[in-house]
């Protein structure tokens, strides 16, 4: 076993170093250095303590805790409750969803108005500019004020992401994704994120750059419900004391699952959709109840955006499904013969899909490299912007594509050098949101909108590529065929050869045309396009997720893993704690090693802790809080009842850190000790060292475990398997 | 532990009993007998063999294996297996889920197009009838054959059912849930309990009973990809030699999700919602490649089935969208004060569809104590076949609800003693399948029908309540309402509080009426009667399931479970094996216990196998199938290589009887013994003594397991648990 393969093991608490480590003590974690820990005379020399390298990359994401530790603390508490208890923790849920639905509606909502209002005096202002300078024949006022009206807001919105929380960048779903599937993206879930990211969405869409919503609402449904559903505020320093016992992983993620499905559903006004989402993305935990209360917050999200912007938008029409939506469909028919054909654009969909990928994730890596300052980050934003300003302004004054007034119904026309009574088409394409251009492509009769016109907006389109948002890289390409069923199918084959999802994008795709007669030709697309990319690659998200190196687990055991036994991936040697254990040990094993769960063991033969036979596992996060409580057995403070479970639960989920603990000298001195009885989840999930990898990774898979034990025969301690162990770029 | 516990571990072979076993054992097994076996020389006086008494109850359900046995002969063939091979396996799977598809959508054609041909002349007869006696006055003949028509079919299908296979009767819907959950349900995927349905479904609907073609189409579907799945047939005696590979519970289990939800796809051509109904009702054990073949299988199938139908009624449209549709609806707009009104309406639905539950339970209870015979069966169908005959003729001969002919599409129009040029409604409603009624009723215009004529018609399909097929029972209530939305969400109300789905129900339904602006409603009538239902009872198909006393798991754990752990729960002592075991001590144990696993232990301290640490598992199936090789140690012809995982293959799904084993007293004399090594799970899944029960429950649920080992803290074998044991009826 190599000095590589024992740093896999270490799952650090990098979200609390980024948080709350004094300086100091981040710089010892970026050089990875062997710690030789100073044996003190408690800690027995155990050999597993010169394991302990930190490698900066394997330890930025921890995984989530999704078993519930059933120690004596917890079963303690299980006996106290009530029928009537459970039935209310029951019906909690159901309320944490609807408010859920609905914060994830207001959210929507608010981004969408302040969006709107916004552009609209925007380009109210710069068509007054074009119509007052176009008459002197001088047009470079209007093109800086247009470059300026394009900056001011991108920067805004840039200078937030780079400086105050660079995870709010991008579209989220990898993160959403990620979380999903059982591993701690660092602030994920927090408020400020959330803040950053709505307020990124708005600034970058009225900057005119080409950015989607339905990313960030995924995203901030999750963090919506991530919040909501605990009952406090770190950021805010607020608890209200409600809700404790949904303070754990397992609970929070149930809910973050209803989070996103709200987010999907009011981006498109798609429920269905929504739940679908969340279950082709994340559907290893999944049961009855989850489902339905997951389908209750997407309901409840899409009504409420619904009657929301109805009501902004005039009490007449009940119209807004969703934030995004193509309009209303007339009922697309189509024959029998044109099913090979919608097969066929899925087929280059997929292709081209494929090879889009391929770029972004080029691109991606470039940027990566060469942008690594955060003030590079803004600046390359603001020459976007800039960009998409002076490339906007050369088309609408070069191409003359006049029209007359009154077919279009674009809100600015503007007139340009086109006769009275006649408008610039290409000037109208840009003095809009680019999601509204989108819609006019599709709806517009064919021919409004000459070829050269669209290529340019394509092109410039791409370079949204930057901004990695799947919608808007993927429909203009229905321009180049005509409006209606073969744009929608193009727009399909696009979407599912970049995405590769098919059950979850059928459904919004038939939620948001309000097109059910259509269902049959999307979904045939979407599948031709999925098998024709998969060929090449992976989806888009999939890619991003595996260049950030995020210990996702597949839906299958890689194949190099097939047939390997759990001793060929097993982490060793490992740390045991003993059932009684001194405190200036667990000092130590905290401090020296960056594991997050020690074995409990009995003593072995030897009377070391090697070889020790497992009777629980304690996580680091107990002993963290143990430690800070002094919930020692000597402490004169000390009797079993005042132990409570909620103390653990209080420090959820931002634990304090081994060097913010202070036990002073007497305590180390050996003469204080935990009993770990009470703490330990006396029960932890085992495999004997023979078993094949395949087998433990449908463990990991269905149960979402964090530690898997490797025991021998006569179960003792072998050795200790994590996520991360099935892996192989580790 | 009284010895009520200890009956509940016996899993019997119930499957083979029926078919295979001489009478002379069928009788034995019949009557419960301590069986106090003749411990030979060789066979410890292990205490566990004084515990197995059979009871019938408890032993006529088995679980399927979802667990694959990585046994020597498993690894060894993995380690030959080339990626090329996973391609070409992965590729059959989508191959296989694409014939499922084709096939349920056949049978659902074949299904449709008799009942439709049938119908067609049985009703263009008894019009001729009619016309010809009601100028003579004597309406006794057409009555007379009207009742024989009835009759006929009828009687054929009930015998069918009766005499052949009685689990052919019913919806088989529960039973498919069973099945996904994990039971074997004896006999239920075979091709003889499909052929029995498709000719029963048939018959009755031409014989005039109010049965829907859904259930049975899920259950159809669910045996042809039982069947098509495993390249072979046992009934036939025909074995193609492909598909080797797809012979373990585990696999044949993710093919009949597919073809469950390929049957919902044809009944209702919803793709969607057959995936989403497989979802909802088996949700425990996915992931994503399974969802996509699921989707696949669905999607072929609707599609296969509206091609068919379509080339069927004339190439002009392809507008048979399912078996069962109720017609394309307009879209239907609908105000946000309606939705008050729609969710009152499924408050009362959720109540209405209690006491339907609770009234349908009570009335099976009671037939399934005065119905034994089988005759006597026969003779209910005939009696409710012949009732209905008159019951129409009745209202057809003294409603007198004349209408001018050519406003309603019906296709036998009889006059009776209207005017000419007018038509009885009364009659025209009865001269068609029970399906076509139902469609008349949502779209004719309001009026068409008299409320005495839609009372009476109501009155005679509550009989149908002894069909128990929900559609039927639902959608007439919609009668008292007028047509259009308020019909639509009455229904859904109505079947929302008998069957409790809501996400596939919604879409079903959404898929059906085509109309997608109004799923709001929909869903919102869906949940409020499901929670209103659940309040009284549980849905139909869950109540069916408990009076079966089916071992089916819960979505979670019984309450009273709550606070046990394993040693509660468990049974013991356990039959065990030693890793060497000797013929006799097999044969033993196989006959004289009803165990299905059996733990593999080293010798214990005593040199017992009582108290050995648990090495692996080993099933009866595997030990039949060992037996009846020979594979003894011993044995001249036996070398590893000629033992080969293909022999265990080749016995599923119908394993040998014990008794059907011939083992010759020379080798049962002692010198003969098997190795467990290589055939043996050698790493089963066990817990520790003190684990909770939700967290054993979890397991099971999760992982699919049948057999958990219970072991001490030395890893010594304590116990042993099945699912039976999370059950309180037992």
């Amino acid at each position: 076993m190599s000095s590589q393969r024992r740093l896999i093991d270490c799952e650090s608490d990098e979200e609390n170093v980024c948080e709350e480590v004094p300086a100091h003590r981040r710089n010892r974690r970026n050089e990875p250095t062997d710690f030789n820990i100073p044996v003190t005379n408690e800690a027995d020399a155990d050999p597993a303590f010169n394991l302990n390298r930190r490698s900066k990359e394997a330890s930025q994401y921890e995984s989530l805790d999704y078993d519930v530790c059933e120690n004596v603390l917890w079963r303690r508490e299980q006996t106290k409750i009530k029928p009537k208890f459970t039935v209310r923790k029951d019906f909690s849920r159901w309320v944490i969803s609807l408010q859920i639905g609905v914060c994830t509606a207001l959210v929507a909502c608010c981004i969408n108005i302040v969006i709107e209002e916004v552009s609209r005096l925007k380009y109210g202002f710069l068509k007054r500019q074009v119509d007052e300078n176009v008459l002197r024949g001088d047009l470079s006022i209007p093109y800086l004020y247009w470059s300026l009206l394009n900056l001011v807001p991108v920067v805004i919105g840039a200078t937030l992401v780079a400086y105050v929380e660079p995870v709010a960048a991008g579209s989220g779903i990898p993160q959403v994704k990620c979380y999903l599937n059982g591993v701690k993206v660092p602030r994920i879930v927090r408020i400020k994120t959330l803040a950053v990211k709505a307020v990124g969405v708005a600034t970058s869409v009225i900057g005119g750059l080409a950015g989607g919503k339905e990313g960030p609402m995924i995203h901030s449904g999750a963090v919506i419900a991530a919040g909501i559903s605990q009952g406090k505020s770190t950021t805010f320093r607020r608890d209200l004391r409600i809700l404790q016992h949904f303070r754990d992983d397992h609970e929070k993620r149930d809910f973050v699952v209803g989070g996103a499905a709200a987010g999907v559903a009011a981006a498109f006004g798609a429920p269905i959709g929504g739940i679908l989402f969340s279950l082709e993305e994340a559907a290893s935990f999944w049961n009855q109840s989850l489902i339905w209360r997951t389908f209750f917050a997407s309901i409840i999200s899409s009504f409420t955006l619904n009657l929301i912007l109805s009501a902004y938008h005039g009490l007449s029409s009940f119209h807004y499904r969703g934030l995004f939506n193509l309009g209303e469909f007339a009922p697309l028919p189509f024959e029998y013969f044109e099913l090979p054909i919608f097969m066929l654009m899925g087929v280059l969909g997929g292709c081209s899909g494929a090879l889009w990928n391929a770029v972004n994730s080029r691109i991606n890596m470039f940027r990566a490299h060469a942008i690594k300052q955060r003030w590079a980050k803004v600046l390359e934003a603001a020459f976007v912007a800039v960009l998409g300003a002076t490339f906007a302004c050369l088309m609408a004054y070069t191409i003359n594509d006049c029209r007359p007034l009154g077919r279009d119904p674009t809100e600015h026309p503007v007139q340009l050098f086109c006769q009275d009574n006649e408008y610039n088409a290409a000037a109208a394409l840009w003095f809009q949101t680019p999601e509204a251009t989108v819609k006019a492509l599709f709806h517009d009769p064919p021919g409004s909108h000459k070829i050269l016109t669209l290529a340019a907006f394509v092109l410039d389109l791409l370079s949204a590529v930057v901004r990695d948002r799947w919608i808007s890289s993927a429909l203009p390409l229905q321009a180049f065929v005509s409006p209606g069923k073969y744009a929608l199918i193009g727009a399909a084959a696009q979407l599912g050869g970049v995405v590769r999802m098919t059950l979850s994008l059928s459904v919004i795709l038939l939620e948001t045309t309000g097109n059910i007669g259509f269902i049959l030709p999307i979904i045939l697309t979407l599948m031709t396009a999925k098998w024709s990319g998969d060929y090449f690659n992976e989806g888009i998200y999939d890619i991003q997720i595996r260049a950030s190196r995020v210990p996702m687990l597949p839906w299958h055991v890689e194949p190099e893993y097939q047939n390997l036994s759990a001793h060929h991936i097993m982490a060793r040697p490992v740390v045991c704690v003993r059932l009684e254990e001194k405190v200036q040990y667990l000092m130590d094993i905290l401090k020296n090693t960056s594991h997050n769960g020690f074995p409990v063991v009995e003593d072995g033969d030897d009377g070391s802790r090697v070889n020790g036979r497992l009777i629980g596992l304690i996580l680091r996060s107990q002993l963290v809080v143990i430690l800070k409580h002094s919930y020692y057995q000597e402490s004169s403070s000390f009797w079993e009842s005042t132990v409570s479970i909620e103390a653990f639960r209080d420090a959820y989920p931002r634990y304090p850190a081994v060097e913010d603990l202070h036990v002073n000298a007497h305590k180390r001195s050996g003469k204080f000790s935990v009993n770990m009885e009470m703490f330990m989840n006396p029960s932890p999930y085992s495999v004997e060292e023979g078993t094949s990898v395949p087998r433990i990774f449908q463990l990991f898979r269905a149960l979402g475990l964090r530690h898997l034990v490797v025991v021998s025969s006569e179960n003792r301690v072998r050795g200790i398997i994590t996520r991360k162990d099935f892996l192989k770029h580790h």
